[in-house]
């Protein structure tokens, strides 16, 4: 594989660009850690908001630098693929690849130390080797991919899969399409600029095009960038607060929920359910306010659950109504979805989805949306399933959301500089 | 038609989500003018970069105010409709409406004073009516609706149509899509939030549904807002930087260009030309970046005729290279695309857009992209069309674009508070 580099004239075009963007060129920042990052990044939107330089956080200088978002960059190498406790960035596009006949053992090695490659340039605000548009590589406003292997690619590799690494069980609530499910190998790259991550999906796509074909591509958004204060849970399309009581990064809960333990070329990584949910907001927005309350069993307004006040007071299952029924109906998703057992856990970092409709679309339908359900944890099996099959009996939430795609993938765990992800598979 | 009203929960639950967002309720921050909106977009910029209050800027309150960018408002009403002149924002969904059998001109003024009233409290940040889901309308992060009309709807107005409101003459290099070309209605929602720009189209579509289906939904993306300096003219997916030599918002230069002259219902309106123009990336990059430079007459790295250094250079079309060619080709894009005429200019407001790939993809293509072309101009067929005429005939560009939609809309003046967009032509 040959491939030219020139490094000389990116960085003159970046130079040249940065000048263009800002009026001077300013030092990259280049924030500590996935967890420091969000530390830092919350210090910046602090500042944006009161509108001053900060004195506090974990990254004096990178505060007194003040960059623009665009420049924000996440560390690529470490123990942990970066985009698993990375803040979410604004947008995140999903692709799920079909590894092409021969593709064998030696080209997934060749395959992912070019993908590899790529991640670690255009992460840190380079141009990708080769890269066609270089100048579309320069504001990596937080940037990150993140892969996943599924079954086959393990297969192909000779390597051990994890006992938890195949399709979900079925349940009665799926209507699962092929076409957005399952998949050889799983990129997920987010930032809070879409056009990098249109940019760096192609870059990645042209370089798997030899190894591996597009089976699904999803496209997600959150709130922007500078909206919301950094750490806010993020509301879905039906007006939700979605992710309350999610992990913190950066704690032993949080390390305990997502990190796969034991040893074997799994250990530091975890795995990634991603599920296409689509909402019938139609059918959503002929219930009345109070109605959907009882269906999530918390408030729309702020996500508090319908005994509390605020989003993180813990519900109180026991409280009652005047005239006997639960305060927080059995029926309610969020009733639902927790479990006594603490492994029952998972960490969400789902995306909402909104597309033109397609031809085939109900009369007075405007919209095809939903959410692009992902959850990391260390084991489907033991805390994914149990949950979402609790759901699959039972949430009144089932009624205006359908599950169109479904997917498992092993996330490896990270590198070092000179490495590539997938190396503990593949070495 | 009856709607309820619910002011008194609205204002709790803003209050509520504000303080959820940033621990504290906050001032509005409204900005005086469209105008005064980009400087004052402007200084927020700076102020971002420079991670400190701003004391100078147009709006010396607003600077100090300093909000996050989701709070940020553009003015509904005034002389003009918004999002022309407004600084372009990062997402944009561009939707065209067939209006249904039946409606007529009373149809048309109830319509467009129901859409004009959504208009006017999402884009300040408030609910629309009877908003099924309040909490998405609160982060108005610029957001602004244009309003179009097609000649049908001008026809059953009972209106005086503009002579240049019609489909533009067929051009050689174009391979039209009627499901992505024409309508009736035009939507032009924009915001820096793509969750603000979803929540309002599916409101505006909800209220329109009655009235006019769906024809086609176009969705669009620039650099995200904070990456570059505001009024950074935007690159497309080429790596090209598009748009330079724009008239600039609040200057005379750009009144004679966009606004329409004379009176009648259109004084104070303009026309919007949108072309979905698809580009071949994969061709793209098998040219090499001298020969991709001479196909535009720019450099790529930052916007600069390839007779001068930066993008603002006039080009200098009479120089040669040693052995006597033209520096900048006779083919070149920009060379086409120049006029001697100062009549035929336009103002460009175009967004990117890269969507999966559909079924009928070729062999190795990796995605959907390309422009969403949108321009401004007083007169269509005196400014755009010779224009168009020219690039038709000769342009090196033309081998790796292709247009598969185009529409051409009236855009109707503003209105005043308690007026509506339309009124002009429906009274």
């Amino acid at each position: 594989m040959t491939r030219s580099d020139e490094p000389d004239r990116a960085d003159l075009i970046r130079a040249d660009d940065r000048t263009r963007r800002t009026g001077t060129t300013r030092r990259r920042f280049l924030l500590g850690g996935a967890v420091a990052g969000v530390g830092a990044a919350a210090a910046i939107g602090i500042d944006f908001a009161l509108g001053r330089a900060g004195e506090a956080g974990p990254t004096d200088a990178a505060a007194s630098a003040a960059p623009m978002n665009g420049d924000v960059t996440v560390p690529f190498h470490g123990v942990h693929q970066a985009g698993i406790d990375t803040d979410a960035q604004t947008h995140a596009t999903f692709v799920g690849l079909d590894l092409r006949d021969g593709v064998d053992r030696e080209a997934l090695r060749r395959l992912m130390k070019v993908l590899s490659d790529d991640a670690a340039r255009l992460t840190q605000g380079d141009p990708a080797l080769a890269d066609s548009e270089p100048e579309l590589a320069l504001a990596p406003a937080r940037l990150t991919v993140t892969f996943g292997f599924g079954p086959r690619f393990v297969e192909r590799a000779n390597g051990a899969a994890p006992a938890w690494l195949h399709p979900l069980p079925a349940f009665a609530v799926d209507r699962l399409r092929p076409e957005l499910s399952d998949g050889d190998l799983l990129l997920q790259v987010a930032a809070d600029d879409p056009l990098t991550v249109a940019h760096a999906v192609r870059m990645l796509l042209k370089d798997a095009r030899g190894f591996a074909s597009v089976r699904w591509v999803q496209q997600g958004f959150r709130h922007a960038y500078g909206t919301h204060a950094p750490g806010t849970t993020m509301r879905n399309l039906f007006g939700q607060v979605d992710g309350t009581a999610n992990p913190r990064p950066g704690t032993a809960d949080f390390d305990a929920v997502v990190w796969a333990e034991g040893g074997g070329w799994l250990a530091g990584g975890t795995s990634l359910v991603i599920r296409r949910i689509r909402m019938d907001l139609e059918g959503w927005d002929r219930l009345d306010r109070s109605g959907r309350e009882q269906s999530v069993g918390r408030f729309l307004a702020n996500g508090a659950p319908l005994t509390g006040s605020h989003e993180d007071d813990e519900p109180d299952f026991s409280a009652t109504t005047a005239i006997g029924f639960p305060v927080i109906p059995e029926f309610s998703h969020m009733r639902r979805a927790r479990s006594d057992d603490p492994a029952e856990r998972i960490f969400r970092r789902g995306y909402n989805y909104d597309v033109p409709l397609g031809p085939g679309a109900a009369a007075g339908e405007v919209s095809d949306s939903g959410l692009i359900f992902a959850s990391f944890q260390a084991d489907v099996d033991r805390q994914f399933t149990p949950l979402q099959r609790r759901l699959d009996e039972l949430d009144l939430l089932n009624r205006w959301t359908v599950p169109i795609g479904s997917a498992v993938f092993a996330i490896p765990p990270g590198c070092e500089p000179g490495g590539y992800i997938g190396e503990t598979l593949l070495v």
